[in-house]
């Protein structure tokens, strides 16, 4: 059978996560809690089911859940959604992202992604038949750099693929920069897909500024969420996608010939729980939190520091520990060190290389100081 | 926006649930129960929420129920799967499939569906850029028709599926059928996606003989199922693929950047639930048991009973009651008569009529009898 991914490996997350639990490293390496959501979500699961909430629910998601996000992103950035026709709850974040990728990319078409970047992204897009145009954010602030952004738009220029607060360079596109893009865009017909799964992860008074907040953005933006990101039930597997009703028709037409649904009971637990707008307070307190904590031991280390404004990843230049090249180095902290991270270099075709390595902090307190004690070690 | 799937509108289940909704309808169109499953499976998902099972699972799926999987496998159907790398868990049965033709079907490629056949197998098709082949059942019968199949592969066919138990023809493919499956396959490399989500409902003693029974067919074949149809909880989207160590491989690469992985703490309850063997046994029983009762009460009905040898769909010829199309009688059908159904014609391109329609008998006996009441009606 010839592959339709010949460069594609398993994903360095699960790589990373298996060597992990091999060697009993404490694993800062993919992105997921190791501390549980509030018991009062669990208790609205097992409501769901006790009622019987366990066949499929309507296709583009509960109507309750809907309304909750349109709801949430109305108070939170200020655009109007129908949650009739605008949002469709997805089995998260990365089926969104394949999902809108099929939807609109036609074969031949271009799609612009900014390296580094998740690495679902491009596989996304061929698997669409279309062409991927990597542009790098700009090296040392992995701040956008719009000159490459505009002069990579072409006549087959179909999307965009943009990731505020980025994984993994834990930048914060200012609302500047998403006016800069809105004007570079706004004289193009390329879709926008925003990748704000981080969304509520904000530090120092930084502010998430929402495609969904940019009218020239959000009217050509499909807007993605992750609940698992947001109340730490990674395996739950719910996001959310907004997007004007035209782009929602051709999404969920192929949505609905994915995975068709999203779980049920699960659903309900989230719409019955957003009723209550606190869930959403407070999260960028409570990682700020531990990233300061996370830092100052850090600090103490000979790993170098870069800078963290949002999500959960605190990225490090490793240069004055050790010469080998990012998935090696990150291959001997796991297994000697006994704390696992991602190459940065995984986030760019080919393996750019930097010697960086991104930490996980979303990690209980005790966790984290377990990591740091052996990454004082180095 | 230039459509990716401009003949596809929402797919006539969700629209016919919509409609037997606003009509206060009995539902016998969408094929999920209205009973729930056993108290003993939500009580797993219970335990595995609280025990903080609630993250990212390995991305191929909870190994205790990949080996619990291939355990069933062996014991029903006589093949060894190995789970750790033969054995992957979806988003339900209709990621599995869009996954499998998205892992290989290449640009220009054809693949074989056999017409009647689910809506989702020629858009998932068209994704990946193939081409589809459209063979019909023998007309009448429903049964394959080998000289028909063996005419329409050709040096472009990458792959064939094949669905038995058959929605919505509710044909069950005998062993000899898929021993001639098996010899017009063999001198070629046309893979086969086999759709075996109701494998669990055959009545009458039939047997269902699944691809992974048949050396040749495993071979080269992605088995789906469906725990949503076998447990009575089609809302929990959660099934399998098993596939030899090649195909899987391709599948995951694909499955990876599609959903990543599936929802952790049903998979740790199924995991847990099918430690005991028994929940699968008694399922055929069951639901011929409701076959039966349907079928005695339609037959006071002006309404000419279709065979039914396996799945939780009856068809029935409504020629004596009506001249209408097939779509607009199960329009009136739902709001004149208050029970919803689906039109075979959307089971064909381009909609086939022969004044067939599709019950779904998986509900309560009460929810059958009250269905029964006002199609004596007719
Ligand atoms: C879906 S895989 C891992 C989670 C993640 O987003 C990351 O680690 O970058
Ligand atoms: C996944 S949609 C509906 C369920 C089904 O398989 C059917 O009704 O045919």
């Amino acid at each position: 059978l010839p592959s339709r991914l010949p460069k594609v490996g398993t994903t360095i997350f699960t790589v990373m996560s298996a060597l992990a639990a091999e060697c009993g490293a404490v694993n800062l390496g993919q992105g997921f809690p190791d501390f549980d959501c509030d018991p009062a979500l669990l208790d609205r699961v097992n409501d769901a089911m006790r009622e019987g909430l366990n066949q499929y629910p309507p296709m583009a998601g509960v109507p309750a859940l809907r309304q909750a996000v349109a709801a949430k992103i109305a108070a939170l950035y200020g655009r109007s959604y129908d949650p009739e026709r605008e949002i469709t709850v997805t089995a998260g974040a990365t089926q969104a992202i394949l999902t809108a990728v099929l939807a609109c990319v036609h074969p031949g078409d271009e799609v612009i992604v900014l390296e580094p970047c998740y690495d679902s992204y491009a596989p996304n897009i061929e698997l669409a038949g279309g062409r991927v145009v990597r542009v790098p954010l700009t090296p040392g602030s992995f701040r956008p750099d719009f000159e490459r952004i505009a002069a990579a738009i072409g006549p087959r220029t179909r999307a965009i693929i943009v990731n505020t607060p980025h994984n993994p360079a834990a930048v914060v596109w200012t609302r500047a920069e998403m006016q800069r893009l809105a004007e570079i865009l706004a004289p193009t017909d390329v879709l926008l897909i925003a990748d704000e799964v981080y969304e509520h992860m904000v530090f120092d008074g930084a502010e998430h500024v929402s495609a969904s907040a940019i009218p020239e953005l959000a009217a050509r933006a499909f807007v993605v969420s992750s609940f698992g990101k947001t109340f730490h039930v990674t395996g739950w597997k719910v996001g959310t996608v907004a997007a004007p009703a035209a782009l929602t028709a051709e999404f969920r037409k192929v949505h609905q010939f994915n995975v068709f649904t999203v779980n049920t009971p699960m659903q309900h637990a989230l719409a019955r729980y957003l009723a209550d707008p606190a869930p959403y307070l407070g999260l960028a307190a409570f990682y700020q939190r531990k990233r300061d904590l996370f830092r100052a031991g850090l600090a103490a280390s000979r790993l170098k520091l870069l800078p963290c404004e949002g999500s959960y990843f605190q990225s490090v230049d490793y240069s004055a520990v050790s010469d080998l090249p990012e998935a090696e180095f990150c291959q001997w902290l796991t297994r000697e060190i006994g704390v696992a991270a991602i190459p940065i270099s995984a986030f760019y075709d080919g393996g750019f290389e930097q010697r960086f390595a991104r930490l996980c902090f979303a990690k209980r307190d005790e966790t984290l100081e377990r990591a740091l004690e052996r990454l004082a070690r180095l």
